[in-house]
């Protein structure tokens, strides 16, 4: 790639992310798309519907960046929760991380490799023509002083790098714990989800899980529900929602209110149509009434159940200590929020859900090895002169020179991203068969996968490609990882989401691992390099930096990482005795008896209410 | 080597078997050796000093073999421990495996191999100076069908070991619960050890730790003992101790006695020595005894405490759940049991511990890796030719046939074990500067470093000779690890050892561990060799195996691993319960609380009591 190619990639890059700016900021003040801009207000019925008509609607304005970017943390934090909060701070670390990093490239390597060689001989003329290679530290002479500044570099990098990590890890687990202490009681922290109930004759998994923890827990067992084979009850439910999309589908054709008033004739069919729609959709209904109401009929128990503690360190203690003798039996784990559960593996077996995630394994790394192979034929048709051969009728055009940039400058990058963008839904669709029993943990493992998925994918390319120039322009890429993680500016994160369910912002942990490991990657690429260009002293002395690399990450994971696992005996214990004075306790523990009730034994309604439909993107308001 | 020298190899090491047989048989019966071959029953004043003679001590017996293969493992168990079981167990499984291999691969895989390449040309009487290749799988034909063979003994015998590791773990799971449950209440289960108390101005950390458990652990908590900086009054202890051993070596000596009934003259000075020695002994342990009584001259306290609960499900509720909001404070774990404290590192800190670990890593792996060197040295050494160029006056002496083959056949395995000698005492020491703070810790450790160590060279040494023909003779020498591990026979273990501490059969799953990864590299080769040999279908056949042994480790893992970290729930409060109402609890209690003292705050008489040193091989028998 020439200098200009990459300019020209740059100039596209930066002209659309301003059209998409203007546009974004002219369409959000058109009352017609406010249920699209805003959502959340709509469903919270806090939007304001103006509809007389001005021409500042239709100029671009500025005034919404300085709002979003004016919106401090704590009003973040009571609008969205902590997960919004560490979103953010996510991506102010990305961009903190980028600018040092940038400002170190730019004002300091750069010019170092771009005067490495050639001191006599600048022609800033010829720039454009020359390959970026001319900026990166392959240009640097072997055995050259100037490579000593790019030793200093990967130290100074290292060390803001982790500064700047251990400053995130210290404030978002603070964060963690004061919305911990902040945080009305919560039924998940109360309960605990109880796999592999033992199979006796003659006694129900009911029975059986009210006799174990009256038996161990006597002291602080409150109530459990057992999970059940519902999947006749959710085919009916479903069939019922098909039928109620039907029949809106129906109501809504133009004419049809005519048609409703009594109106017979040409569309009396139609008329049919609806009445037998809506009769189906109330048989149906009673259906699932009847089958909800008798306990025989909703499905068999599975040796699975959701166990309630009248206090948070009871449910830690049951979570905490094996609980049988046999450690296939009574497998504890912390119940996920009643909205985060995922139900589809509560009732499958152990051998089934191990088969599953044994599958996803093999499946998601075939998917990761295997894309190499349309990511390296997209970047070899990048390449011009091949390019030129496979589809000769486009050589006219090529040889614009306009063009020819974009397509080696800006198209390959394009691709890629349009093949990457596949990726995480089917990697997300591999973790929920994995027998994750939430819709987090299948969040951070999607999360996870398309992570490593990236990093491979970077990484075996550039091995592949053989280059160890452009390892530089690696090493810039993985510094953005983080930042793709953290696609959520305020704006959006404010007016659009309602979050479904909250992780107390355990995703942070992901983003230092991977910030870790691109460190490692930088200061191992940085020894190989060192030693290619015949400094093997900046080799050695290199070395201990992925070192202490490791024991800053191991320091970190004794100080902080136990924080993002559980609540300590003194947190819990502090905050039940607090609550143990709150007369509003009873009525919690009320609710929390049937917090972890199935889905579907829910009261459907479909038939009296008509406007459940509109709610915000990520999943329906709680009720 | 050729196979006379293998023959010879056998023969030595099988007579020097019955020599010594024959030795030990006939020195046990000498009454004079009682405290060498049964120490114990001389400690415990159970021998039978006869010192009538007869002919039949002179003439080797093997009625002992007898008694000690009778030996039931209840026996084994009441008189040495779990522990003691368990090595038995290892023992018998090591035999197990190996009589398998042996049958397989002499009754089969030898005739098929020596078969395989010349069927039409054997003579015997050739036999002694042909090179045991002809019976490795290197003999077989590129692609011929005999590999099946090869192919079917891989999946028996990874069925078979696989079965027996099943067979092993249950049971050994089964006597380990068996054995907490006919346990008297030991120290160990009611305590923890804590760590990290956080440093606060105007109150100590004894003040600190009971308000602290009285706070969070206010039902069950019960005494607490912390920690000492004691190296001072250490250090008088072991003077005093020289000082000890000193005046027995003077009392020991000839006409001693008669010197101090009075008689004065040439060795007053003698007299005066012992006298001086006394004195000065006395004085020692006047001065122990006043630091002792004395809380301000014992020494500073140390951030550690040993805490001790009413229950153990108490203790075990500390041990499970992270304490402190800080997750460096009121670090807990399991206590060992209060013989097998190893003080040293109990008064570190974090950091130097930390360092030490890390120190400690570095040093085993590059003992592990420098090994190599003499080893290959040694065995280059062993090839005749080389000895004859380097050494040529014993060129006469090796041209002996029976000496050339001792030399290549028996002389590389002695030379090679006797270098591995030195190592397991290096790797108990490195162990033990590793920060553990018990005993047992410190000899699993060493177990450990010991097993991947000589996995290492044996397979490192292997892969440099570069041989693929002697990697049969690897996997048979891999199968023998595990036997490595279990060195012990009953007659030892019931009359020589009394157990200084128990550690539960926690030596199992490092055997288990071990053969898995022995599994998996005889099935990796068999994949390589399978490849090389020209069968590829039998190489791809092959793969599923390594697979299907890592599924089933991973069973193992969550099937029994549990039961070797902790006791479950329903176990502890059971065994709390059934103590509940035995009245010999109040006395273990009184006892508990004392139990954690540093022993150096145990009353020191030399002066005394001089029987004290007639004690086992393996440690004090506890008072």
């Amino acid at each position: 790639m020439i200098v200009s190619a990459l300019l020209t990639s740059l100039g596209i890059n930066f002209g659309l992310c301003i059209l998409y700016f203007t546009l974004y900021s002219i369409l959000r003040k058109q009352p017609g798309n406010i249920e699209v801009y805003a959502p959340r207000l709509v469903a919270e019925g806090k939007s304001r519907q103006e509809s007389h008509f001005d021409l500042e609607r239709l100029l671009p304005s500025t005034g919404w960046v300085r709002t979003a970017w004016q919106l401090s943390e704590e009003e973040l934090l009571s609008a969205s929760g902590l997960d919004a909060v560490v979103y953010m701070r996510i991506f102010i670390f990305s961009l903190r991380v980028f600018s040092v990093a940038g400002i170190i490239g730019i004002c300091i390597l750069l010019p170092v490799n771009y005067l490495g060689n050639e001191l006599n001989d600048i022609d800033f003329s010829e720039l454009p023509n020359k390959s970026v290679d001319l900026f990166s530290i392959s240009n640097v002479k072997d055995g050259s002083k100037w490579l000593w500044v790019h030793f200093c570099s990967a130290y100074l990098i290292t060390g803001v790098v982790c500064f700047l990590l251990y400053y995130e890890y210290n404030y978002i687990s603070s964060k963690r714990l004061a919305s911990f202490y902040a945080s009305r009681p919560q039924s998940h922290d109360f309960s605990v989800l109880v796999r592999g109930i033992p199979v006796t004759s003659g006694s129900s998994f009911s029975n059986q899980v009210e006799s174990f923890f009256t038996e161990y827990h006597s002291s602080t067992y409150l109530s459990h529900s057992v999970v059940r084979r519902t999947s006749k009850l959710q085919g009916l439910i479903s069939d019922a929602e098909k039928l109620y999309k039907k029949l809106t589908h129906l109501k809504s054709r133009p004419g049809q209110k005519f048609q409703r008033n009594g109106f017979l004739g040409l569309f009396g069919r139609k008329v049919d149509a609806v009445d037998h729609t809506e009769k189906r959709l109330q048989d149906l209904e009673e259906n699932v009434r009847i089958q909800q109401s008798d306990v025989s009929l909703i499905g068999e128990e599975v040796p699975a159940a959701f166990v309630s503690f009248k206090s948070r360190y009871g449910a830690a203690i049951a979570v905490h200590i094996q609980q049988a003798i046999n450690p296939m039996q009574w497998i504890t784990e912390q119940a996920p929020e009643p909205n985060d559960v995922y139900w589809p593996f509560l009732s499958s077996t152990f051998l089934r859900i191990w088969i599953s995630k044994l599958l996803v394994i093999v499946a998601s790394i075939f998917l990761t090895v295997i894309f190499l192979i349309p990511v390296v034929f997209v970047q070899g048709l990048a390449n011009l002169d091949q390019l030129e051969i496979l589809l000769p009728f486009l050589k006219r055009v090529l040889s614009i020179t306009f063009v020819s940039q974009v397509v080696t400058g800006y198209l390959p990058s394009l691709i890629l991203q349009m093949f990457l963008s596949f990726v995480s839904p089917i990697m997300k669709l591999f973790s929920s068969m994995q027998g994750y029993i939430s819709h987090s943990q299948i969040e951070r493992s999607a999360s996870s996968k398309v992570l490593w998925f990236t990093i491979w994918n970077v990484f075996f390319a550039n091995v592949l490609s053989g280059s160890v120039i452009s390892q530089l322009k690696l090493f810039l890429d993985l510094k953005n990882i983080p930042s793709r993680l953290a696609a959520a500016v305020p704006a959006q994160l404010l007016n659009v989401y309602l979050p479904k369910f909250e992780t107390g912002g355990k995703f942070w942990p992901i983003v230092h691992n991977s910030t870790i490991f691109t460190l490692i990657l930088m200061q191992t690429i940085a020894i190989g390099i060192f030693g290619l260009k015949k400094l093997p002293l900046a080799s050695s002395l290199t070395l201990p930096l992925p070192v202490l690399t490791l024991l800053f990450n191991e320091y970190c994971r004794k100080c902080f990482l136990p924080i993002f696992h559980a609540y300590s005996a003194e947190s819990l214990i502090k905050k039940d005795r607090e609550d143990h004075s709150d007369p509003a306790m009873g009525e919690f523990f009320d609710k929390l008896v049937n917090a972890y009730s199935d889905p579907c034994m829910r009261p459907l309604s479909y038939s009296d209410n008509a406007d459940r439909h509109i709610s915000p993107l990520l999943g329906p308001a709680q009720v």
